[in-house]
């Protein structure tokens, strides 16, 4: 008797990941084993197998990668570790981490680390708990000299992030969700992206894990639990039970359609400069919109504008100095940016 | 003392898309004085002024629209008209687009005309009933020889008409709402797409205008009517108020992100053809995903499969012909559609 079809499930979106980061290796062979022999590894007697870590809170979704990865990395010839991340945002994090630690040990994860971090106050506190997960994830990534960190976010987590994208209504680039791969050198995968919640939940419980669930996943203090617990089943309600996958699809067209128009962006911008690089309003003019209002993004943030406080209204009232120009003045944009019309050209600099 | 700040917004819209309008017509004027001498405006003693038609519901947007168009429209020299459609779908629908034809005489309108339509199932209740209702209103306008039909969607219609093209998945396309200008030779305009329908709802109070409250609007077997009354109103809870307005402006991006996109698979589309016109794979795979895709639905398209059957996972498996190349077979696609790779080239074509 094979396994539950959950436990198959979440075994296959690992296994389907190890062997890209394998196929990726060995064509990166060559290199790889000039790192090996330089690095850290030259210290040990035996040839080391690469690691692949996994960063586990202890709920369901990275229990079960954990147990899936487990499973998986010695069949392909990986180590398998685990990280978990202290927050310390709720009484008592520090023991829970300890025991996401002992239950990862269970698994037969090895090396296991707990990481303390300390969470800022920046763009909130979401977004700052983020950040002080993924700079101490790196940070273990590379004392392990781990492969990769594999994250539990589930379709379920990609549809919420995409409707969090659709909130800031800034097109495209927003609504591409979470990538497979992400990171520097694609450290990051997600193997769970294309599964829902409910069979991470199944596969734990079909393997007698004990999961944690952690309340603020329901406090509705937090924009995404509120989304949760609330925006998305009353949107299922409303549209029906396929909305999780079509905006999960959603993502993955929204990504391919933001990159195509990022690298026309890119191409462009080069052939609108005249000789002296100056931007050549004509030639602006002539491209469609939607690429030159990605141009006039780039050309502001290089000046300085910091991307974060440079919103569409901003690059539309830019935009007006080459398709609706009556004489405007110098137009002031974020990080004391300056656009102008200057006889045919646009001035994009630093005031 | 001006006017109630909802009616002077409402006003304003209609007057900047009847100036888009006359902006259009003089520099068409030329060809349009030669269609007056031929048409049958050359039966008339006098020029005849342009007419300007709002198809109106009796519900507050449209009523709003009425009478805004009522004020604006002898200012610029056009003629203002009604219509209302009576889809025969609730008792009395009758009686009431007479109503709605007497309010629209009594705001001044000329010519005023009901429609009696029926409606079939094509679609679902609710595309049946659009297709009736723009049949209608293309047959009205062309049988007045007007120059243009108003529309009162707001920015509020706009979100949900985001949010259900969201609920199909397939990309920023179906995220792009509805047009200002539409229809052929731009018939159709939309002055409200920027203002909420509280807006709306407040000149017609201000006007002491009845409306109308379609019980169609609130009736939860209508897709759209549950994502008004319970979805919508979920998402902004969730997320904020701004929802909304985030929806709309992702329209507009979608569209010119979908309109450049297309464009750019228009183009590809030529060059990725050898001289016998087939389409080369070496050069296919050498595009953007997002643009090979386009130009394998296009294709398609061309070839007889209809476009409402053809699913990204159709278009996926054809790309991986590309992409994934290991000797596979024929792919059936809808409408007896055939794509297969041969020698270097793809084949796509009815079988």
């Amino acid at each position: 008797m094979g396994p539950h079809p959950a436990v198959a499930a979440i075994r296959l979106a690992v296994r389907r990941v190890l062997h890209d980061i394998l196929t990726e290796q060995t064509s990166a062979q060559h290199t790889g084993r000039i790192a090996q022999l330089s690095g850290r590894s030259a210290f040990h007697e035996r040839p080391v197998e690469p690691l692949v870590l996994v960063a586990c809170s202890g709920g369901a979704d990275s229990m079960a990668l954990a147990s899936a990865l487990a499973f998986e990395a010695p069949k392909l010839g990986f180590r398998a570790g685990g990280i978990t991340i202290d927050h310390g945002l709720q009484a008592g994090s520090d023991l829970r981490a300890d025991e996401v630690v002992l239950r990862l040990r269970e698994l037969g994860l090895d090396p296991v680390d707990s990481v303390a971090v300390s969470v800022g106050r920046a763009g909130g506190p979401e977004a700052a708990a983020r950040d002080a997960r993924y700079a101490a994830l790196d940070a273990t990534a590379e004392r392990h000299d781990a492969c990769a960190v594999l994250l539990g976010h589930t379709r379920d987590d990609q549809a919420e992030t995409v409707l969090l994208g659709l909130a800031r209504g800034s097109g495209v680039r927003s609504l591409s969700g979470m990538a497979a791969v992400s990171g520097a050198g694609g450290r990051y995968r997600r193997p769970f992206l294309h599964l829902d919640r409910q069979t991470a939940r199944k596969a734990c419980m079909a393997q007698a894990l004990p999961v944690w669930d952690d309340p603020h996943n329901t406090d509705p203090a937090f924009t995404r639990s509120r989304l949760r617990q609330e925006g998305l089943p009353a949107l299922e309600k409303a549209l029906g039970k396929g909305v999780v996958e079509a905006l999960a699809r959603t993502a993955q067209l929204s990504r391919d359609d933001a990159d195509a128009l990022d690298a026309w962006a890119s191409q462009a911008e080069t052939a609108v400069r005249d000789a002296a690089g100056l931007l050549e309003c004509a030639k602006l003019y002539a491209l469609p919109p939607a690429v030159r209002r990605r141009i006039l993004r780039r050309v502001a943030i290089e000046a300085g504008a910091p991307a974060g406080s440079l919103f569409a209204r901003h690059i539309e009232e830019v935009d007006r100095l080459i398709t609706g120009w009556r004489g405007q003045g110098a137009i002031n944009l974020p990080g004391k940016v300056v656009a102008q019309r200057q006889g045919g050209r646009l001035v994009i600099r630093h005031g």
